[in-house]
């Protein structure tokens, strides 16, 4: 299994802003495809888990830093990996580039919660175990 | 009661896009929370209207024409009007407007349903004697 | 040339609200992207227009019918025609589908318009033969 | 001039998402209206900056913890502060709390460009003046 996974977006009108670029907020969206893509790949699909075990993935802290602008269609590719792999949490460090060239970084902490209560729950063991072998 | 109600938003950076105006999307974003603020005025919660009678209103249809752009840093008038009032349905005219100029208007068709199966359900008989009211 | 387009779209958190469906507005999302596309296959970069000619298109009129609910996860194909094709305007016809099933279905009218004084504009004569080759 | 300013914000279906609660990107769009707000008391007008003197404020950098979801109907209030103002950056601390109770909070720092470069450029003197005195 690959350490890193890569997503691949392209700009369009409704992520840019007046200034000519990315809206900085949509870049949080932009990692949030890449990331649940990846669990899709891996057999992960969040509806499912949410059916069968009624826990979801929530986002807890994140930083972000802004390195260079993403303009209309520019094609961007979004690169995952995973840093730290708890009971009830993923750290993903992220990152947004264009032909290689770095425009946006950032790591984002997700923690498994129940969906009702939205307090943290464990991982459900098979998910673990999936993402275990991915970091090996 | 007013026929009309009028509710002001500022154009801030995320409802601008690349083309310096305002994405064409987000008119329906400033439509609903001028629907949504005129409802709270007239003592309709919709969070509370769906806990207690597990209704929720759904757009079912809409036009939009546009006709001039709005720019950052605009100020917006959302005028909204009720034309229409079914036993599940509400037909909405809303308009844009900067200093009484129309930018972009349309009629919404909202259409209350089950929170759960999301099939038509009649209108709370409290909610629908208070939008009667404001049509007289 | 295909008189149909089809662009395949998956639905994320970001697309969806507290009802549990993808929010209205967010269907002119799908549908904008699916549009992009189409023109870029058939060879039309609207950024590069925009650079080359002055010209960039933008949304004057839209209807939008609600049918059915798309949900988390769910796989959406948009499809979508051209209906009619002026000097400086263009008319599509476009659908969200879930395994064939209509979910939201509504008709575009975009102009073409100068960059800078929003004016509308005769599409370049290129593009208008690549738009026209489509139709036959 | 207060050292800290509050902006209400309500709560509507496009904020939230399938989990019932605000989506984590969005939290920046409440930042940054919270920020724009501040400036204009203060009589900092973005778009009238960029026109007089082609600068414009962009984020380069941030960090978030959300703490408590927020849900449909809430009214949060944004708690900003300038915790650092440098000759061509501002480092704000923004929380997003409801009824006292700190729901998001975070660090935004901002740079001051070039609208056409996007490379750092002094905040005009007359700005950098007005935000010197809120800090006293």
């Amino acid at each position: 299994m690959p350490a890193e996974a890569l997503f691949d977006i392209r700009v369009y009108y409704e992520d840019t802003d007046a200034g000519g670029v990315v809206y900085y907020a949509n870049y949080l969206k932009f990692l949030e495809r890449a990331r649940t893509e990846w669990l899709r790949e891996l057999g992960v699909f969040q509806s499912e888990l949410r059916a069968a075990t009624q826990r979801i993935f929530v986002v807890n802290a994140l930083d972000m830093a802004y390195r260079k602008p993403a303009r209309l269609d520019d094609r961007l590719t979004i690169h995952s990996r995973i840093t730290r792999l708890g009971r009830a949490s993923i750290h993903f460090a992220q990152a947004a580039r264009r032909d290689g060239e770095l425009l946006a970084e950032g790591t984002i902490q997700v923690c498994c919660v129940d969906a009702v209560s939205l307090r943290p729950a464990e991982i459900p063991p098979e998910v673990l175990s999936i993402l275990k072998s991915i970091q090996e």
